[in-house]
């Protein structure tokens, strides 16, 4: 299926990235969404979920980096894990890259998306599929955390789309006060929210509900190559103060001890600490009197 | 002129940013280049150079604070600045914002970026013309660097197109030489760099390039919305150590100093200070064993 076609991502009406496809791969609709995955010139393959870029081979280590490592080593101890979403693996392979990981559960609503990154973006995930202690279920990450014990996990990441169509539930009222409840005492939970150049209103509204059900909110940025439009955020809310403003020395100190250290391309102890002070276009949108605040 | 068309960036071949057209404001063919000002439904008024987004009104804050505030308060007593290229004005503003400036001479080889920005897009320099401080020059910056007295300026800032087109001279041996000769003992330049992520050779060619007349090469990262592709990076040379690693205490002292504090809506201490830190994929293309390898 050779062909000189664009992809035109459809996020914004008004703007957006386009690629120019080498060849499509999969297109598939499956019960949850249009899943497309083609290979580009410029960004290996790609897999799009309703027209939206979900990931691409070149530039996953952004956002699968900052999305596992900083919750893990702000955290310094967490044996047990939850993945929300991140059908591809990428985040359950960096998860399982840290030591002191005992159990990773990841739970993916559309099955679809785990099949075809299986097939057409094997290096994603790796070979952490086979971990022993990955646990790997096809559901709704809703209900999940409606039914998991109290206390059962030190961290929970969602690796969701922005709140619209599939992913929208994981932006409650109701999942986020599941998620403190399944939460360790020192627990925390990050999540993507979205590119405030483009999509204030995201991290608005979710830091606002965060800050319902944790006492500490912050949040922390990353350049995502793929996610246009400066930098995303990634939300941040936890049990326990100071999680977001642990020194690079402390964090370099728990990355070598995790086994990550020297393994990353976007994310350093220093990128880490740095992250977490925002541009005052960004923090404006956090809750006023917050320490995420820039300080 | 209403039109419901989209214009398509053409930087890359096979990826781009494209924008849905609210109204064409100007299109010239000047000495130098293809110039576009339209309106968008996005990013406020845009202006392309040869198909290149060179600045929208909605994030122009990024580029301009991270390529004026950086230099200015890592050297800590900039009196006279150069500035090479930026038409819109929109640097000129930011350099005139420091108090200790005395003098910021612009040269901009193409009178007719000056002559639409002011037209169209007025908000960028706002008074900065008129400021008794400036001296705007329509010229060649090459021919001006290499007529300029020795030791003339603190700063020298780069604000060019790629090296493709109009800008590839400010990219040459010739021209590091004559900034290094004009630049005082303790003086600096820092120049775009493009987008690593898409055009890492841009970043690695010219940081060889400095290291031949400046002892202390270095690089940092700014996010910019409309320059796609993750981090873009500016190159920072400097005739004396340190200067891409002044504390972020310090270099918020100066701010407040200088009269820029509580101004800027992406830049603040802790930014300038983390800037400096890159990540992995980008400090590989600098030189080998300089300190702004990840430290």
């Amino acid at each position: 299926m050779a062909t000189d076609a664009w992809v035109n991502e459809t996020l914004y009406p008004e703007w957006g990235q386009r690629f120019l496809i080498r060849r499509e791969l999969a297109r598939v609709q499956s019960a949850f969404q249009d899943i497309m995955v083609f290979e580009s010139f410029t960004h290996g393959r790609i897999m799009l979920l309703d027209g939206v870029v979900q990931i691409t081979e070149a530039d996953e280590f952004v956002y699968q980096e900052m999305l596992a490592h900083v919750p893990l080593l702000a955290h310094g101890s967490c044996r047990n894990v939850l993945i929300i979403g991140a059908g591809d693996g990428g985040v359950l392979r960096r998860v399982l890259q840290h030591r002191g990981v005992q159990r990773a559960v990841m739970v993916e609503i559309d099955g679809e998306v785990i099949r075809l990154a299986k097939e057409f973006m094997p290096g994603i995930a790796g070979d952490a599929w086979h971990d022993s202690r990955a646990e790997v279920l096809v559901g709704d990450g809703i209900d999940y955390v409606k039914r998991a014990g109290d206390a059962t996990f030190d961290a929970v990441i969602v690796d969701s789309t922005d709140p619209i169509g599939v992913g929208e539930v994981l932006f409650t009222d109701d999942f986020y006060a599941n998620a403190a409840r399944i939460l360790t005492a020192g627990g925390l939970i990050v999540n993507q929210c979205g590119v405030p150049f483009m999509q204030a209103d995201e991290l608005r509204e979710t830091s606002a509900r965060r800050a319902k059900f944790f006492p500490f909110v912050a949040a922390y940025v990353a350049a995502v190559p793929t996610y246009v439009g400066g930098f995303m955020t990634l939300g941040f809310a936890a049990k326990q103060p100071g999680l977001d403003a642990v020194p690079a020395t402390t964090i370099g100190a728990r990355a070598h001890a995790a086994g990550i250290a020297g393994s990353t391309q976007y994310w350093t102890p220093e990128i880490h600490a740095a992250a977490f002070h925002l541009p005052p276009y960004i923090a404006k949108q956090l809750l006023p009197g917050r320490r995420a605040a820039v300080r």
